[in-house]
């Protein structure tokens, strides 16, 4: 007994992550009875999102244009690359650190059983920009799952077949995290990769 | 360092009540990743939706025609009208309980403070419903807030000066609710307002 198209928004709007039948309708009537022009907006700029933004073609990141605008801006190290799984990543890491190098984003793992494969993920352009770029160090990014470190082993051998300094992140226990509530895989990694503290 | 139009994607999200930059960042990154139908369906029902949604005639409900379902219903008795403060309370009133009656949705509440009379939430409207419809019994079902109230009293008037009786949702404490959990004015009333039991 609702409206057709009210149905349809409901409908719609339950493809966003985490939003299910009640927080669809509280969206939709929110956007219907307050904020009318704001659902315009976001009608607008998601469908020109969906259609124009494309991957970097230099870094496989998310833009709107060829290049994406770190790969472009000439402030940057050419002799540092980050390469992480997905464009998240990216921002994650400009956020919270000062990082200066350039990125190359995967967007993908390496997961034979479901058939994804090196060229899958960008890594023979991974491997063309070892070759021909002036690369010093890459920082493998990658999350610490099984796929995640299957593809870090991967670019290990890529890196070294071209002489490329290969670094990882630091693994322990998280700033700020108590023990205790430390899961056992962390701690006992941790504990083992202990370190001399200098005077 | 980011995109501008993933930027904007970000911004326009934020109008999605409950929304803020890391959910919105959080529902850019896997329409774009991993659903870019459901964002282009998303986009185009949206755009739709606010341009084509508008207030039944009868009932001020949302409706893309111009006259909602439940008015155009000829399944439904004209006898009893169910006054609430906004679409969402039609819907949670069809999904809880088997009401065959019609609605008069008045999309807001009495507000002198802010300027919001009885012309601006439809009571003219809803006056001349009681005057030329076969209406028996009208229960008001605004919410129980000052102006709620205040909504109810002015309804209340209309209803006795067209000789159509009115009726209340029941208030007391909430069914599988726990006393010790119920605020104090809905125990208080509810102790108040204690009902004999027959045998």
């Amino acid at each position: 007994m609702s409206d057709p198209l009210l149905e349809e928004l409901l409908q719609a709007l339950r493809c966003l992550p985490g939003v299910g039948g009640r927080t669809a309708q509280r969206m939709a009537l929110h956007l219907l009875e307050r904020d009318r022009r704001g659902g315009e907006r976001l009608a607008d700029v998601l469908g020109r999102a969906v259609r124009d933004i494309r991957r970097c073609d230099r870094c496989r990141n998310f833009t709107s244009a060829d290049i994406c605008d770190i790969c472009a801006s000439n402030r940057r190290s050419d002799r540092v690359l980050c390469v992480v799984e997905a464009p998240g990543d990216v921002l994650a890491i400009e956020q919270a650190t000062g990082f200066e190098g350039r990125y190359f984003v995967l967007l993908g793992r390496l997961s034979p059983l479901d058939g994804i494969g090196p060229e899958d993920i960008g890594l023979d352009q991974l491997e063309r920009r070892f070759a021909g770029e002036p690369i010093e160090e890459v920082i493998v990014a990658t999350n610490s799952t099984v796929e995640g470190e299957a593809t870090a082993h991967y670019i290990a051998g890529l890196a070294s077949r071209h002489g490329v300094r290969l670094t990882r992140l630091a693994q322990g226990v998280p700033l700020g995290g108590e023990l205790e509530h430390t899961d056992q895989t962390t701690l006992a990694h941790a504990f083992a990769s202990r370190l001399p503290v200098s005077e």
